[in-house]
């Protein structure tokens, strides 16, 4: 998967002791987004504004707060999380890679 | 640092184990570009085109193959490698970011 005429950030965001790390790119429409990998462990992350979590590589669980419920998440597949809450992430075996798009 | 009308590709390159990571951009010039970031150890890559190595955060140093000398290198910086050759590079303390482009 690719996007064309963007804007790429050359500083990357690390995580987790870069075991999480992306690059943001914003599309000639304005949409920010990041392309990112994320390294076998379990992560927590928190959202302000609402996100479309896409994976294109590998695969991960993942567990929305206040769910209970556990999705697994295989490359071209994708979950939502909405605004100001938060998610737990879970990668196993492979690195997992994904894109993630900020929804205004 | 960032690059506009350019192509991203969503994959990451992931090399030791996680310690290295890149997106590849292609300009609209078609220039290969790889985004990366180092995690702090020490790393030997290969090189077959020539390659100017762009550090844009953090710092790291460097010994060229066939060299001995020690280049240190601070973000705004850059080094050149020979095609068909390869460095060092090490990194200590802080994560090093940097803009890896190919010369054909």
């Amino acid at each position: 998967m690719e996007f064309t005429n963007v804007t790429a950030s050359a500083l990357a965001n690390i995580y987790f002791d870069g075991k999480v790390i992306s690059h943001a790119i914003t599309t000639a429409s304005g949409e920010k987004k990041t392309l990112g990998v994320i390294l076998p462990g379990s992560y927590h992350f928190g959202t302000e504004a609402a996100e479309r979590m896409d994976i294109v590589g590998g695969r991960c669980t993942v567990i929305l707060d206040d769910s209970e419920e556990t999705l697994n998440v295989e490359s071209g597949s994708h979950f939502d999380v909405p605004a100001n809450s938060g998610f737990t992430i879970k990668v196993e075996d492979e690195a997992c890679h994904y894109v993630c798009s900020f929804l205004s």
